[in-house]
């Protein structure tokens, strides 16, 4: 699934506007001054929220608030959030997610007149965020005022969706890479060898917890996660999760070396800040990462405590994945593309005769998943679109909204699964008509950039925005390009958007052992939209200059396996090394899938996938040459026989 | 000349040693806590800084200081400096540059007790480097004290270099890209329009007056600047310099316009600090780039008075040239191609008759430089380099060490040259005996990724750090890399280095009108090394597919004009694309070089260029199925001939 440069989605609320005006409200990032001007696009999903807007003005009232932010994610900076933390749904209805770069700051320095009062839930803000809204309110006459009681959960009262209560479960130990007492030992092996000798590890990521642990839950919709912090010292470790909702075997699993360094203390949920005030009294240095952390939590530690990296090193450690992860990995990667072929498959029959649309098909390629080993669901909600719709960010049909698939117009699915082994992301784009020769250039270029990326070598510690360019290199040759990054780390039945592993300025440099997505697109507003995503793990690569005594060398291993559409591929663009780099993945594809398919006995499937893994024949150059000899050949010959005839 | 990705050379001494131990020290990065350890190597251009180094301990100790941190800039975050600012190579006898990524925070830490007091001049650090150093010291019991009196000085006394005396003067109109008037107005343009509504810029960066001015002296070798600072207002200008040194004409220029707007107020240049401290007072504010600020004068001004970006609106418009800029730098290119035609058919017949070592090598292409027109000099020390020593970074030849050039090794020389018109910077090496098949190859495969980025078409905004690996592609495939960055941005005759543009991670996008070098290489420590480096123009790319209403695309039009050598570059490496490219270039070359050639009467270098901007033949694949279509097609003939003659 491909990712914004930035996602920020937030409301500011003034006081100030007639409260009905609000629910006019299209895009989080509603800055309610303008509210008379501009009569909005309704869309049909809009919700009534008048009355959830004044009871929140009234809860400001009383804490003499001028301007209250609302935003988009959890106490835990998650990327997806719960029900029951989405906040700026329940206020604004809207539930989308939008990107932007721009000034923050600014923008609240020019909605909030000076001497106001800014106030936010600390709690729920990043640290960076928090100083950016500190830096510009700087000087400025506006005071940010952090309160934490949350007024929104306040107002939303009773209605509020309850705390998850579903069972956290471990994960078996065919499932896992490592025991959580040897994940455990190798944090704290970095803690003594740390310059700081950092005395804890302060973990709020919910996917941190949940790999540490080998645990897993279903808090947040397509994320196995739950909620839980953990702070793990040299001598002790506290879990911080409502330990009800713990199975037998998960308590037995984390308890079975009480006491001792290796026992697992279960400490309420809502403790967390009350514990942490209380260790931070003491000699200690406290270890964290502040992109997952909140301002509110790392507020509670004094700052010579604090060892602040931008990721913890259980983030980091989580992102490289050792053998036994990368097979579990790879192993999900062959059934999900049992999957995929499935379904690609099926629309080529059903298409033709108009009976799929987008929502069908999106439902069709979910139970396709779930009946695979090991499913536990698709790991996003699945993206279905056809023709212009293809071209929309982020887009998921709905069974009121949804387009039918046609022979005449392009089709992009890009999807998901959750395996206990692995999870899964792959997009596919495709034709099954006569595509225009501008939507066959496009492809192929797209094509051409996931192969140029996923065949580079490059050194060790790359950092991955210094290369997603050869993504867009063939794109670029033509005056085209794509408005989103180039592709994300992925987990082991964890988060299908993986950070900090990926393309992005903020992710950490590329290492032997991360996963990471590979998905060039290019999409032409009000017309089309192509994508062409695939999973690839990072490996050594086999150099022929490459000093003794260097590190070694790096490249791709493309672990999703599934053809391209051959109808959108125009292979005289493609330069030797593509078609051949093209030719090995096909040939890995049926020596990976192809048994696969025979064990499930998809015999259907298994034909489709021999066709469609036609190995590609040479091209342009040589076969330029090739036709030249012939003609040349051709007209020596008849010279000769009319010599000789002579 | 190529870049390190940061250059940060510093002495941080403490009390504690012996002074006698101090001479040894041997880089710039001396940690004196380690005084008595190993013996360390002393080079021949060791000074004697025993005395200096007990004379600063006794400065330090009248006030209280238990380290003190020297650096190796200036009050205006100058990349070249004058030996007035030598402070730290006075005290420590070392001159060169260095670069390390490193924590400067936490070697401190570890170096100087907590008690301790750490103190430096605020006036010769920029705000970064402060603050990197007042984080790690935070809480840590140590203290960091800025104190005005700069120690170095005071101990330097009357021993230290005058401030400069030479002429200022302005440059004559033909060769400035608009009036100092037409560029003030532009910047306050850019004020007005400014949502923040800045009063003032302070321009801090010698770089910046010069050019707003179109002023130019002599104050830093190789770089034609003087020292200044500008605190340009809406309704006024202030020039804070030696007014002594300006020529009759530069005064007539600044201050033909006075009384007005448009009249510059001269000052004296120390009395840059109080007048911003006054000007401060009143209800304004001030835009400066942080990254040429020095902490000193950019604490004189409170914080919400000042509006910070890292480079200036000066700095900024300096970096994109117009129309007439643009042509004076491919004019000054062109004579500069005729340097270094002339040095290199003077190598190849001097170098076999083992006439030539790197000094002298050296010594005459900056004779050939100074002889052409408009010259003012090189540009920066050239840098000769035989064999090995092309492996060390920075390396220049003396008198009392320079190697032989002979055809038994590579050879390295990277020059350039300041004209009036711009200024140059160009790399070739050169090998006039049998390459061995892994240099040809290391060349080839350096002239390919030069290629690769020169030919490449990016989107507009694109930064450079983004695109920089397409020159590093061809090494990877092999294992290869190179240290360095791959380029800098040049200016009219001013800095060889000019930043912001370039490759570099805090370099500004990359628009049309910006002028960088261009310049991978391969080194191989104790055998060779290799650098191809150019200047190219950032220019508008036709391509196909371009949306109409977006922005075009952009790409390079190479300014250098220089061929490569031809014994060192593999033809069958190249793609079709990079020979096209090749033979493209080798015509431009001819069509601007030759003509001024032969306008200097120099006919035996315009010979020499012809042979050498000979065309490449097209290449591997299509040769391939040519020499197969002949083998082809002999055996048909004589398979055809056998059966008639049956």
């Amino acid at each position: 699934m491909h990712t914004s440069p930035w996602i920020i989605a937030w409301l500011l609320l003034l006081q100030g506007c007639t409260a009905e005006q609000l629910q006019r409200a299209t895009s989080p990032r509603t800055d309610i001054r303008d509210c008379s001007t501009n009569p909005p696009y309704l869309p049909s999903t809009v919700t009534e929220t008048t009355a959830r807007l004044a009871a929140l003005r009234g809860a400001m009232k009383a804490h003499s608030i001028d301007a209250y932010i609302v935003p988009a994610t959890d106490a835990h900076m998650s990327e997806y959030i719960a029900e029951r933390d989405s906040r700026l749904g329940w206020v604004t209805g809207f539930t989308g997610s939008a990107a932007w770069i721009e000034s923050i700051g600014l923008w609240i320095l020019e909605a909030v007149p000076a001497g106001g009062n800014v106030s936010l839930d600390p709690f729920l803000f990043s640290i960076d965020t928090w100083n950016s809204y500190s830096e510009a309110l700087h000087g400025s006459g506006r005071t940010l005022l952090p309160i934490e009681t949350n007024l929104v959960d306040q107002v939303w009262g009773d209605q509020r969706p309850p705390p998850a209560s579903s069972k956290i479960y471990s994960l078996p130990a065919e499932f896992t890479g490592s025991s959580w007492q040897e994940k455990v030992a190798g944090i704290r092996q970095q803690m003594e060898q740390h310059v700081r000798n950092p005395t804890a590890v302060l973990l709020s990521g919910l996917e941190e917890t949940a790999w540490l642990f080998n645990l897993r839950g279903d808090d947040i919709p397509y994320n196995p996660v739950f909620y839980s912090y953990t702070l793990l010292t040299s001598t002790n470790i506290r879990l911080f999760v409502d330990e009800t909702r713990l199975t037998a075997e998960a308590r037995q699993s984390l308890q079975a070396g009480c006491p001792g360094p290796l026992c697992v203390e279960l400490q309420e949920y809502g403790q967390v800040r009350a514990h942490v005030r209380d260790y931070a009294q003491g000699n200690v240095t406290i270890w964290l990462g502040t992109e997952y952390t909140t301002y509110g939590l790392y507020g509670i530690i004094p700052q010579e405590k604090l060892l602040e990296d931008s990721y913890s090193p259980v983030m980091v450690a989580k992102a490289v994945k050792n053998a036994k992860e990368q097979e579990l990995l790879r192993a999900a990667h062959v059934r999900d593309a049992v999957v995929v072929i499935q379904y690609l498959l099926w629309l080529e029959k059903m298409v033709p005769q108009g009976l799929v649309d987008e929502f069908s098909g999106a439902r069709h390629v979910d139970a396709l998943r779930w009946a695979q080993e090991h499913s536990r669901g698709p790991s996003f909600e699945s993206i279905s679109a056809s023709g212009l719709n293809a071209a929309l960010a982020h887009y998921s049909p709905s069974n009121v909204s949804s387009r039918k698939l046609s022979v005449d117009e392009m089709y992009l699915s890009d999807t998901g699964g959750q395996y206990l082994d692995g999870t899964t992301d792959i997009t596919r784009t495709m034709h099954w008509g006569v595509p225009t020769p501008f939507q066959k250039e496009a492809y192929t270029r797209v094509l051409m950039g996931n192969i140029d990326l996923s065949r580079l070598i490059f050194p060790t510690n790359t950092a991955g925005r210094t290369v997603e360019s050869f993504a867009r290199q063939a794109l670029w040759e033509v005056g085209l390009n794509y408005g989103h990054g180039t592709g994300h780390g992925i987990g082991n039945f964890l988060s299908v958007h993986e950070w900090p592993v990926g393309f992005q300025s903020n992710n950490i440099p590329l290492m032997k052992g991360m996963f990471t997505s590979i998905e060039p697109g290019y999409y032409r507003d009000g017309e089309f939209g192509i994508r062409i995503e695939d999973v690839a793990l990072v490996v050594e690569a086999q150099t022929k200059q490459h000093q003794t005594g260097e590190k070694p060398f790096l490249t791709f291993e493309v672990v999703s396996l599934v053809p391209y559409d051959r109808n959108l591929i125009d292979v005289s663009l493609l330069s030797q090394e593509q078609i051949q780099y093209l030719n090995t993945y096909y040939k890995t594809i049926r020596e990976r899938v192809g048994p696969e398919l025979q064990s499930q006995q998809l015999e259907e499937e298994y034909r489709w996938l021999q066709r469609n893994t036609e190995p590609f024949v040479q091209s342009s150059a040589g076969t330029a040459a090739a036709t030249l000899c012939v003609l040349a050949t051709t007209s020596l010959i008849s010279a000769l026989l009319t010599e000789l005839q002579a």
